[in-house]
């Protein structure tokens, strides 16, 4: 996608550096920031300046393949080991994440040259699915569709297109008019900020609203489709995806309106039997104490937006079960929610 | 309730002022703010100095008798109608508004004095109306119970104890221990902010999650009952709530939890036959846009939280219908949220 008129990814790796978009700074500012090392890049993930599944997914890869250069460039192969293991516990409920550093560790055990490699097939590959999932999403949009939308599934939470926004993307592309209710998502704000700044970059009729809100505009019947991402899919099709989305699917079935995954088939962990086995991430309480932008000045600045002294309980995902999803859009099609559909995937 | 020991009310008049906590700067700093005029306190108001159903409506009474006294100070009788007129305007979705400045107004045509004493009469009915309502609500609850709020419903939101809040003081006092949820309601944040305020001054277990979160928890078990306030409640029992409370009652529902409402009698509108005849009130995007807090300075500073240029919708209630709440916690008792069950009360 675009900014300011020049075509990015959301992060790329070029001679031993990976290259991110710095997701923290935005929307406020623009910046890339370079990750040098297997652990400026692993760091790069804990701290957010890049994130969702397919971009950590992505970052994962290139840290693995990042690894595997440094265990040549310091003759200790100890290293590869040492960086799987680190990597993998930088975002723990990132399926994808488990993916690339899979694929790329075991084409490293036969050329530092075939892990940069993998590493790069990971990233094309992750922006050609996005593409499939927005033609085939493409199809449930039609002009004046209204979308609602939760956290950022875009173009930023992969290496292009997204998967939730890729079908909104498509729909623009193919000259549908389309309106998006962009849920806040606190409490990072993934909507508010990633989101609504990209679909502002393109275009796209929009509205940020609290996430306490979507219920009220669904009892009006001013939303069509709900369409979110996924950071795990489970055999049996429940979803863990960013906290609230449990909330929105519940919402969604009260009214009657369907409501969509999206997500690239690196996503389905085929070994996870159900949403009760995957592990919800607890993140640090100062993501809700504290909320970071810029003031009038335009200095970034964290304030305190909490009671300070209470205690704060902070999942970062929820489990959404199959039977509350009308159906995944995937890179080979819109499946069921089911064993089934899923198995034929693969 | 308490504030470093001193025993305080929400506001109070004397002499012709209304004092008040100024709830803008809570829970960073504790300062009373003095409304001189029938202005000033429709000012208060509006700027939700003081807010919540109970105080607005003691409020709203307050500076109906501010009118008369000014009245009477300048000889200008106008000015009673043209205060009526504008403390209506200031929160039109607030119930016990209506309900004071009408009292107030038809006590005011026997005498200025008439109209303090029924000022001071709502605001003192409004204490007791909430220790009732805390007392009824205390039976259903048990040393262990675990119970998730929305909103600030409580001490603040009131003269004193509140309306969701007042049967967990009450359980408190009648030596129950529980624990407490509390929703951050963006995007003004009260329970975060003021909930979270109250309880940590009174010593109640709780913690502070995002309004994402609160399906996780009551699919997790851990949620046993959730308790809210009303801004109105329709004839039909529909309730008109703070901005997310639909959404936690569609929630609740899934996972057979009881919700419960609890409110004065004067948050009923008889008149208003069902939900969908409230209005709702749009208020403004800055709300969204902007948090407010100390950074780590101290200082109270306005930060940037979306996308600067995007567009924002900020419906501030909700309409929850009646089928999707368990009960009214009233003064005269627990009651269904039915016409019928309504009516007995009156």
């Amino acid at each position: 996608m675009h900014v300011n008129g020049k075509h990015y990814r959301t992060l790329w790796f070029e001679n031993g550096d990976v290259h991110m978009i710095d997701q923290t700074l935005l929307p406020f500012q623009f910046r890339i920031f370079t990750a040098h090392s297997y652990e400026d890049t692993c760091q790069a993930i804990t701290n957010m300046k890049t994130r969702g599944a397919g971009a950590i997914g992505a970052a994962a890869g290139f840290a693995m393949a990042q690894a595997y250069l440094q265990a040549e460039q310091t003759g200790n192969d100890n290293i590869v080991a040492i960086a799987r293991k680190e990597i993998e516990e930088t975002r723990p409920t990132a399926r994808n994440l488990f993916y690339a550093v899979e694929k790329v560790y075991e084409a490293g055990k036969k050329s530092v040259d075939a892990a940069l490699k993998m590493a790069q097939y990971i990233a094309d590959e992750n922006v050609e699915e996005a593409l499939s999932i927005g033609r085939y999403g493409n199809e449930l949009i039609h002009t004046g569709s209204r979308i609602e939308t939760h956290c950022n599934a875009g173009w930023l939470g992969f290496v292009d297109y997204g998967s939730a926004l890729a079908p909104i993307y498509l729909a623009k592309e193919s000259g549908k008019k389309v309106h998006v209710f962009v849920d806040e998502t606190r409490p990072r704000s993934q909507g508010a900020r990633l989101t609504a700044w990209e679909l502002k970059n393109e275009g796209i009729s929009h509205v940020i609203i609290s996430d306490n809100a979507g219920a009220h505009f669904m009892s009006k019947g001013l939303v069509d489709i709900m369409i979110v991402g996924a950071d795990r899919v489970a055999a049996n099709g429940d979803v863990a995806n960013k906290i609230g989305t449990l909330e929105k699917a519940i919402v969604a079935k009260q009214y009657g309106i369907p409501f969509y995954v999206a997500m690239p088939l690196s996503t389905i962990d085929l070994d996870c039997e159900k949403g009760e086995d995957i592990t919800i991430e607890e993140r640090d309480e100062s993501e809700i104490l504290f909320q970071e932008g810029p003031d009038d000045t335009g200095q970034i600045t964290r304030i305190w937006v909490c009671n300070p002294g209470s205690e704060i309980l902070n999942p970062a995902f929820d489990i959404t079960p199959a039977e509350l999803i009308t159906g995944f859009i995937t890179s080979k099609g819109i499946i069921k929610p089911n064993k089934k559909a899923i198995n034929e995937l693969f």
